[in-house]
């Protein structure tokens, strides 16, 4: 099933291809470069309120995909639907760290039994199929060294960085071992299009947008000096199809990074530039975040980029002109009209 | 409760201790340490039949403990058992890669889940304890270079070795997040009396001791040239006791390794001389060991000499001089009559 890197668009012709978290925001941005690939796309999501899933980003490919509501905890149904599929995208995951540190169990029910489940299903069920994870840049935790290698020690500080580590590494061993072929693409901070943003429990980078579109203050923690990089979803899922796509991967883990890494500070000045509203304030840093706050961090992606030929192509402001007026056109099906704008 | 080095055996007159696993092969080793030092000690075991729980280990300290059968798993007993301890010795575990393979749900289930739940347990409802955790040389998978120090990464290659890489992963977190003060001991290879022997499935060294008290043929795998380090249960035991009585082991990872590393051939050997029975024979590697198997493995263990002045004082000749008269002496207690001498 191994393509050379250049043609891995042309790899999903009328594969059967399956997304877990597939209503959510990587996966539906995923699904949707798939239908246009002609790729047979089915769509496992739970739907679960308050998580990433919205059956509004799959507007427009309804037609085009097939949706199964499930829980990836279900082991059972995980059995049947991995039957048939040539590569499985894997992105089902609680992905609030807060929440993680409240409700560790939960955490560990959806983000390590589940994958156990997924992974025994295809073992099982469909050996010869090929896995891509949604790995995490959260199981480097603090930093040692800058730009982070995937040389760098697993050390996650909190419970979903924990979990989403153990995920990552059954997959690895299920390769590994068992042979059914699998690889983890380690993400660092995804923005654009159908990011859940009806709370600010899934990561900053959303919830700072939607203040900026509603022209409300953005809170910057201490001086707003830590780097991060942001890589822009479109080019994410482009990771996805050439991780899927290629033999190379397996039993791999790759960054999956930005641009270029920038401070909180320019960021959101950034943001409120190209959105032309919003406004910023310094504040002192809550302590439950900063516990588990990293400090700089930004990823060295040459490993995806020597052997995938992946890059990212979409700057931090191509992203943001093409993310705000997404949400400015959609927003109702994004936020409630109970809550929008509130303070929470 | 910091103390000096030299103090770490006072410390325990009158301390109350719980010990999960309390009735297996290292935890009733500790146990029988503690009594003599003055400690209250629960111990806590599931006495699940194949696991290392067996009540003829805590022989001739019975009146000196209190035995409380429970499973880990069990949530709420943990909410209440651990209550009022000062220091929590977290040994109850899954240990057999063998076993975590082919069910690889309820390995998760002890050692990920249920080690949330003890640690759940503590920041809700003693959040003063101290809890050390009995890691595993498994979480490094196979070595990069050699003496394998702390630094090491952590790259399982089983189910049981990223199961426990979680287990760790979360002491460390909630000593940083939640000040539940805990740490790990990354244990080699243990071996001394009291070991489970029924079986195979819990690692070599005990069964291969087996097969020499009962005269029977050691197999060794390829050309038994694999290097390991295998330290002596009651040293084991003393790092326990010296993690637990001080703080400068909080939040930290420890090597606990042997004397020196030894070639599997010259292990038999000397098991055989010390032992004057018993016989082996190179055979090939069976498939489904040599894909987890790790190739060459010793620890540096100089961060515990220093940080906490540990350092293993019995060779692997005097440990088989005690292990071997040990079994000889109440092998009816480890292997039923039915159990013996049956190949397996």
């Amino acid at each position: 099933m191994s393509v050379p890197a250049g043609d891995h668009r042309s790899f999903y012709r009328d594969r059967r291809v399956m997304i877990t978290g597939g209503l959510g925001f990587i996966g539906s941005t995923l699904a949707r470069q798939l239908v246009d690939l002609g790729a047979r796309v089915l769509i496992v999501d739970s739907l679960i309120p308050d998580y990433g899933g919205n059956l509004f980003n799959i507007h427009g490919i309804e037609d085009r995909v097939h949706v199964n509501i499930a829980d990836v905890r279900q082991q059972s149904t995980m059995n049947y639907l991995v039957r048939e599929q040539d590569v499985i995208f894997n992105l089902a995951g609680q992905v609030s760290h807060i929440d993680s540190m409240e409700d560790p169990v939960t955490d560990l029910e959806i983000n390590c039994k589940s994958q156990l489940f997924i992974l025994e299903a295809c073992r099982r069920y469909n050996a010869g199929t090929k896995v891509v994870y949604a790995g995490t840049r959260q199981v480097y935790g603090r930093p040692d060294l800058l730009p982070v290698t995937e040389q760098h020690l697993v050390k996650p500080i909190d419970v979903n960085g924990i979990n989403k580590a153990a995920g990552e590494y059954y997959h690895l061993m299920y390769n590994d071992v068992f042979g059914v072929r699998a690889c983890s693409l380690r993400l660092t901070n995804v923005f654009g299009p159908r990011h859940l943003i009806k709370h600010n429990r899934q990561g900053f980078i959303a919830w700072f947008i939607r203040l900026a579109i509603e022209d409300r203050e953005i809170q910057i923690y201490g001086d707003g000096s830590q780097l991060r990089d942001f890589v822009f979803v479109e080019d994410a899922a482009d990771a996805f199809l050439r991780a899927g796509a290629s033999d190379l991967s397996n039993g791999q883990v790759f960054n999956v990074g930005g641009t270029a890494p920038i401070a909180h500070r320019d960021l959101v000045e950034l943001l409120i530039t190209v959105a032309g509203t919003g406004r910023f304030r310094f504040v002192e840093w809550p302590p439950e975040k900063k516990a588990i706050d990293i400090g700089d961090f930004y990823a060295d992606s040459s490993r995806i980029a020597r052997t995938l030929g992946w890059k990212p192509t979409t700057t931090l402001r191509e992203g943001f002109e093409r993310t705000i007026p997404y949400y400015r056109t959609h927003m109702n099906h994004y936020v409630t009209a109970a809550e929008s704008p509130v303070t929470l």
